[in-house]
């Protein structure tokens, strides 16, 4: 037996999400269905976490265990032939049994990206949120830092998630302007339900003045879900990143297509 | 009567390009029947160029004729409410009757995009043609410059596409590496059929040391398709920018999204 760890990059817009559903098709059943017809096996994979549907991901991280005799680099052009190419499996290699996707995490990077200027312009129509409407971004850059730290993000969870321990570590959080493009980048050792896009939409709602500046510090205190803005839409956000000890997304894609590489 | 210009971007992976044709549907055909839906009038409307199928466009810039009275700017916004969202019109706005869309551009630019690594990057899979093997990119640099000026390009035009005057001015022809992507811009006075297709084609061939280093040169004068490699394929290829005397595609996408507008 043998664990191959692999870096996957998907489009979310067609699955239901990672995580097998009944509504749809999922990225995880879709990488399963693929393990099977190239190895044989009935496979589960474990990923880094969840991503909801229509999220992407850049960069997600999964584990499984295999018989199969194969080199361990081979795995990543064998799945991508059983998979349409809105799914991409960008590196595969064996790993020891220790490693695990989810539990092994470090710390994580989701980016959201916003679009300004009249109309959403086509080749990010469904990776970004077009504003139709200006918006202060100032206020949206100033408020980006106020969840940096350890809290209880309990107000940034959707309802009807129940979950003992709502305590998490934000390292970074901030906004960057490319042109008509506004990237959110934050980090942090693990996000709660619907946690970025619940910070988004809050910022937001402060770049628009419907909420008062200081909105993130008030809801991180309040602990309340009504404190915040609503909750950001899908589409704009994509899992960037993931590290562990010794295993870092970012250094392997860029060894691999040779420096930076486009979202 | 009067005379509107806009600009029109899309993803052609869904159209047969963007001349109306018998077997798909196209560009054209989709805004004229969304120019239908909002004026209720059969209008034709005239594009800078045709694009192929599968080709992209970035600004396409396109003018048709109307009684409507709608402020012009509303255009882009009541054509964008019935088109799907892989065709935008970005900008609407009247001009006077002695503009045509083809017959006064004075320069067109085209982007050929090649993605290097072992895999195709998920987010350009429908915009960059993906190369698995490396390329010796020093030689495809080199001979980029080698089509600039005034030539015979009958050579780099696909067969069966009979054209009296097949001479054209190229302005500039240069690569440029980010990370995984090569960029081939190339602007000039006009292209012939697949010109820039065939262009990348030879310019590939030589970096794979199946031509000589000279081929561009030996083709333009030998006048034969022989000479050349073959046509790359058309899903790299994005009409960049038209300019115009007095209205320059650059400058308005500019204005409107803020700077640098991504592919």
């Amino acid at each position: 037996m043998r664990r191959i760890r692999m870096i996957v990059s998907y489009d979310g817009t067609q699955y239901v999400g990672w995580q097998t559903q009944p509504n749809g098709i999922a990225v995880q059943a879709e990488l399963e269905r693929a393990l099977k017809e190239v190895t044989g096996e009935d496979i589960t994979l474990h990923g880094s976490g969840r991503t909801d549907s229509g999220v992407h991901a850049r960069a997600q991280v999964a584990h499984f265990d295999t018989d199969v005799r194969m080199p361990a680099d081979k795995f990543a052009i064998a799945l991508n032939t059983h998979l349409a190419p809105d799914i991409r499996v960008l590196f595969s290699e064996e790993t020891d049994d220790t490693f695990h996707a989810r539990f092994n995490a470090k710390d994580k990077q989701y980016r959201y990206t916003l679009q300004l200027g009249p109309h959403a312009l086509v080749p990010t129509r469904d990776t970004a949120l077009h504003l139709f409407r200006p918006i202060d971004t100032e206020l949206l850059f100033r408020c980006a830092a106020d969840c940096v730290g350890t809290h209880d993000f309990r107000a940034f969870m959707s309802a009807g998630n129940p979950m003992e321990n709502t305590v998490r570590t934000v390292y970074s959080s901030a906004w960057t302007q490319d042109g008509a493009y506004l990237y959110y980048d934050v980090s942090g050792s693990g996000f709660l339900y619907n946690m970025v896009r619940i910070l988004v939409g809050t910022m937001l709602a402060v770049a628009r003045h419907e909420l008062p500046q200081d909105a993130i510090t008030r809801a991180l205190a309040s602990l309340d879900r009504a404190d915040c803005g609503p909750t950001a839409p899908a589409h704009g956000l994509t899992l960037w990143r993931v590290r562990y000890a010794g295993f870092d997304t970012e250094e392997v894609l860029g060894r691999l297509f040779g420096g930076e590489v486009l979202p």
